[in-house]
């Protein structure tokens, strides 16, 4: 087994057979369970065509070269996005005019990254990620995450760090809009969901008003990645019948929200980007009804190997924060619910550094 | 292409080359991506502990068999859930104790299955998945997703509908713990994600009271999946800067529910399991504030080729439903941010059916 550490990986996955059949095995499961979600509707798609294309292309060369076209091209992409009746109309289109020269019809997917563990992105994100052929990519989204973005395709930093935005939101949609219909595969990478906070509704909105193709995501939320990783339950019969998210920025010193809404018994309250206003949080709370022993949690980059949960109360939060020195990007979690972190935390991150990957690894940071 | 049509799948993957270069290509990168993600740590650890097993097996064949049994049994499995520190005392314990017979150490993971489209499903709940020996699962699991389950696991309904459960809570929580204690790697599947309703909690609770180790796999939940395919973001900087999820079970023909904090302005309101008491969820939070004309969308099946969104008003919905029969599981979002979807909606499933699968698929409703 010591032999893995010095291959890369495809060599491990191609000749493991030959000398592990434990990561064979391994191997050939994922494979067969990938393969038919992934290729069920598409093998469907060719079936529907086969004869048609077979009366349109009597050369099996030049069918075969169509058939490539349509495997690896938007046809394929929009089946595996469910998008099935574009799909048809698509494909009907290039039986009927051919393989010319028409420019491909660009399309941005708007990708949730999940939390930042690279396992818990969905099947169908990193598929997506597989096939871009430019990324755009913000601070929140972990390195790790980013290097699992098709080796060629561009990579485009567009910041943002509270006030210090590598480009402003106006200039990144201006940008996705124009990527695209220069036919481009846009990835549009966030962190997390990209419909809870970071403004992925607005930048499709864009895309909608130009008339550019779109489809969306899903990612686990940090919400639910830090609840999980951190033993956190965040709804619970006898503690919490709610949650909800809101985002704790300051701003101009202050935090503007809804404080009766959040300050309620049996209700779980997360909170995004809170860690600079954490004091001000923790007072309002208490100050609109909750009790100040509210037990509450800080998770800092949760599901990572440098996951760090510092825990507390309403009252004194703020302060081990401070004395934890607590950065962001850290979730807040307040709710009876927290407590019972005493007894389902089991995410021991740390000991372990992965091997170094060959290739460079973007630093967003 | 056709061919693909009459194959089984692992044998598309492994033949692909010869016949489908762009097929090949497609997995070829899957592999490459897959494959350091997962096994870079597990290399990690055989590197660290390749010098010890030399000492400990000279034989190479006596040595193979022990990284085999490292590579696909508890200790890898820590390794990539990221309980390190566990899995170098498990191997280090397994090196001083030798290969003896001591029974494998039972294991739960409570595993988020997510909404029901098997391509969001993240890539740590698949592995899981695939390495269980046994899975617990209950309606709210789409098929298509116990589907991805290792094929030779034993497969457990445990039920679930509303008050037609099959086995009740306690007996499911004593039925994990027992499977953990006979040695076996349990998966926990649920819809969704399983700290989000649903009682997971609950259920590790009663893991950790009785010593059973467990790990948690997040999962999307459904209102990120459904806001995602039904083009409606939960929260938007002019609509919502909050979003808050509830249940909308109805006890003795009424719901309980805290109608203040929900009837709030910039806010999206996501109920979960709330078709049947649709009627009252609109009259009280319209009683409580909210205006009569609040977009409200019911989204049934989200993310499933099934899909349906009824779109309406608070005033409307409840009779929308009805006219159109909705079924559940369906979704109901409140808020603002439902009048987006007439700009934002992209999924249009439907019309391909996959190529039927050739093992029987279980049928849990």
């Amino acid at each position: 087994m010591a032999s893995v550490i010095d291959r890369a990986p495809l060599q491990i996955a191609i000749s493991s057979a030959g000398n592990s059949p434990v990561l064979a095995r391994k191997l050939r499961t994922l494979l067969e369970t990938l393969v038919p979600s992934a290729y069920g509707r598409l093998a469907a798609l060719a079936g529907r065509f086969r004869d048609a294309s077979k009366r349109r292309y009597p050369d099996p060369e030049a069918r075969r070269r169509f058939w490539e076209e349509v495997m690896d091209g938007p046809v394929a992409e929009m089946v595996l996005s469910g998008r099935e009746r574009d799909a048809i109309d698509a494909l009907q289109g290039k039986l009927d005019s051919g393989t010319d020269n028409k420019p491909p019809a660009g399309y941005v997917y708007l990708v949730g990254g999940g939390p930042g563990n690279p396992e818990l992105l969905t099947l169908r994100a990193l598929r997506v990620m597989q096939s871009a052929s430019v990324v755009l990519y913000d601070h929140l989204v972990a390195p790790a995450i980013v290097d699992l973005v098709r080796r060629d395709a561009e990579r485009i930093y567009v910041g943002k760090q509270a006030s210090n935005h590598a480009l402003p939101q106006q200039d990144i949609n201006a940008l996705m809009v124009r990527l695209a219909k220069e036919g481009k595969r846009v990835v549009r990478l966030k962190g997390g969901d990209p419909f809870i906070f970071g403004r992925g509704g607005e930048e499709i909105e864009t895309l909608a008003a130009n008339g550019v193709s779109f489809e969306v995501v899903p990612g686990i939320t940090a919400a639910c990645g830090a609840g999980a990783f951190a033993g956190i339950p965040l709804t619970h019969r006898d503690y919490a019948h709610s949650c909800v998210f809101v985002t704790g920025h300051l701003k101009d010193g202050s935090i503007d929200l809804d404080w009766d809404a959040l300050a309620r018994p049996m209700q779980t309250v997360v909170i995004y980007m809170g860690v600079h206003g954490l004091a001000m949080l923790g007072k309002q709370l208490i100050a609109h009804g909750l009790a100040a022993r509210t037990p509450a949690a800080l998770v800092e980059k949760a599901t990572l190997p440098g996951q760090r949960v510092v825990a507390g109360t309403l009252a004194t939060i703020a302060d081990l924060a401070a004395s934890e020195n607590v950065r962001p990007p850290a979730l807040l979690i307040v709710g009876e619910v927290v407590a019972l972190r005493d007894k389902l935390a089991w995410y021991q991150p740390g000991r372990l550094e992965a091997a170094p990957r060959a290739e460079n690894t973007p630093n967003p940071a």
